[in-house]
């Protein structure tokens, strides 16, 4: 297994050193590249994502992230030069983010419901795609445009995915969309749903617009099984999803190229946490359970699930203690 | 005071005649007039707001508006037809909702945190303006758009308003946007918060991106006063603001013109409810609440506060029986 390696800002180095541990122990011999990206990168070269740079990165079987941003970079130059960058030039169209609240965490939500989600985003597509401009920027005539990009193609993909997922688990599915004001990108993703759910009989389909799904997320989480969306309602949604599973330390995600023509991305959903960067307080499981994502994106799926199992037994047995990054990172290669 | 008052579809007629017999007791001698728009007017003559009945109801000091919304008629129809074109044409750029967690209300959040929030929304641009299109529609290369627009001018005043409310109360107030993607739209709302502010220096100002304040507000909604932001990160934060304060049979909203060239309009943020109407379970809390938003609106601040004051005394007696639209609507208008 190649494996390219970006270690990023803040945090990303420390929690991601820790995912390698337990990925050397379940899967020994995994050939790593290390690559230098991100705010310091940027500082003193200038670059964000060198061609160069990307044409290796392509040459490898995935890609271990670990967080990009830096409050020393203007907003969304990393943001949209690197990951962005990476998401759409490697052509991420599956954007996975399980939402689990695994036994022994206690979730933000009064009676701690049980919670198992697997949101599937749209990456490459909708408002995401730099589509959109102004003019007489700074005056008070100012107009600014953002166009929200979406095709049968890019959204059929994705919704396949989705109800493939949803038949390998809990046969349901949920379109999150705002078609009663959104009428033309409603319209195209309510349609493709309806005609690809023939393909499978076996999962139940349902719709909610987004404002709602924000009620039914902290009331009744239990509904839903695989949610697909488009790429902003995805971003909003797996944030919401990830607080009331216990917190975006233990959210993974995989940014997947379908067609496996391109190395698939494996990040946690956090930020780089600049504010505790260096003092090992970081939590690595979302870094860890990208592991177990990537592991099974490669169609080792007894290793990924032997991951998913000893961070679930360690969250369990966790407490209030708060252990330190390479504690948790520790204690969990050593349960393997 | 002459009011047009639109029940609706669905609960929103048993909802609005608790309002009115609230508005009846602190404000006597209020002309009102009916009219007749949604689901029923829309079947038997296909109309969904006639511009004679627009003129008409131009005529008055304020709307007080029900629910819009049946499932006998397709997804977005009244929405767009009904809703969403009054509020553009009467200029309601001021979407106002404020969620507090009333004391006795038991919200689903652990600890039940102390929330007192105002959101306000732009109401008249962004992606709800109805501007994008589709081509090759139903054909494996339907491409479909939206195009969310914004200008200085749409910006700056709601903007504006959201200081002059923070000033008013907490002195905090927070822009929700997604900058580091949108960055046309972003880059717009973020450099017309920081000019506005030097005209409030008493206020301080926050930014978040809108899926962190997912988050927070779910493990951290005392942070939050004032919020402003776009159509529809204010649609959905507005949700989950109401969710986490009990819910949104509790959640009043205001559709304001600024100017006051036209009458601005009141309305309870839930829906019509189809599967409870006629049956007096609807909670006519929030639509009386927003009868306490009308009034001080109309500057009856007095009558206003006493609205809300005998609303929250009422939530503190309620304990957990469920007791019926007109019961609680008589009860609230009884201890007045
Ligand atoms: C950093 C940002 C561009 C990114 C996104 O919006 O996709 C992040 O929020 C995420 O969810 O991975
Ligand atoms: C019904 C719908 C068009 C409306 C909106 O999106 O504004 C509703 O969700 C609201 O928040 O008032």
């Amino acid at each position: 297994m190649k494996l390219a390696v970006i270690g990023g800002d803040g945090i990303g180095p420390e929690v991601v050193s820790e995912a390698l541990k337990v990925l050397d122990v379940v899967a020994p011999g995994a050939e790593k590249t290390d690559y230098d990206l991100g705010a310091r990168r940027y500082h003193a070269t200038g670059e964000l994502l060198p061609g160069s740079v990307l044409d290796e990165i392509r040459g490898h079987d995935a890609i271990l992230l670990g967080a990009i941003g830096d409050p020393s970079v203007p907003s969304g130059v990393l943001e949209r030069g690197l990951l962005l960058n990476m998401r759409f030039a490697l052509d991420h169209h599956i954007n996975l983010r399980p939402s689990k609240l695994y036994p022994g965490v206690v979730g933000p939500l009064v009676g701690n419901k049980p919670i198992d989600i697997v949101v599937v985003r749209e990456g490459t597509e909708g408002p995401y795609t730099g589509n959109g401009g102004a003019i007489r920027t700074g005056t008070p005539h100012e107009v600014a445009t953002e166009v929200s990009l979406n095709t049968r193609f890019g959204v059929e993909r994705v919704v396949r995915d989705g109800f493939a997922r949803a038949q390998a688990r809990g046969n349901h599915l949920t379109l999150l969309h705002k078609t009663n004001v959104l009428a033309y990108a409603g319209s195209l993703w309510k349609r493709t749903v309806d005609e690809v759910a023939t393909e499978f009989p076996s999962v139940e389909v349902a719709y909610q617009h987004i404002d709602a799904a924000m009620i039914h997320l902290v009331t009744d989480p239990g509904r839903f099984d695989v949610i697909v969306t488009d790429n902003l309602f995805g971003d909003i949604v797996t944030d919401l999803a990830a607080a009331v599973s216990g917190g975006i330390g233990l959210a993974a995600s995989a940014n997947i190229d379908g067609t496996g023509t391109n190395p698939s991305m494996f990040e946690p959903v956090h930020g780089s946490a600049p504010d505790i960067a260096g003092q090992g307080k970081a939590d690595p499981t979302a870094a860890i359970l990208s592991v177990s994502l990537l592991l099974d994106n490669l169609g080792e799926h007894d290793a990924a699930a032997r991951v998913e199992k000893a961070v679930a037994a360690d969250l369990a047995s966790r407490g209030t203690d708060a252990a330190s990054t390479t504690e948790i990172g520790d204690r969990i290669a050593a349960s393997l």
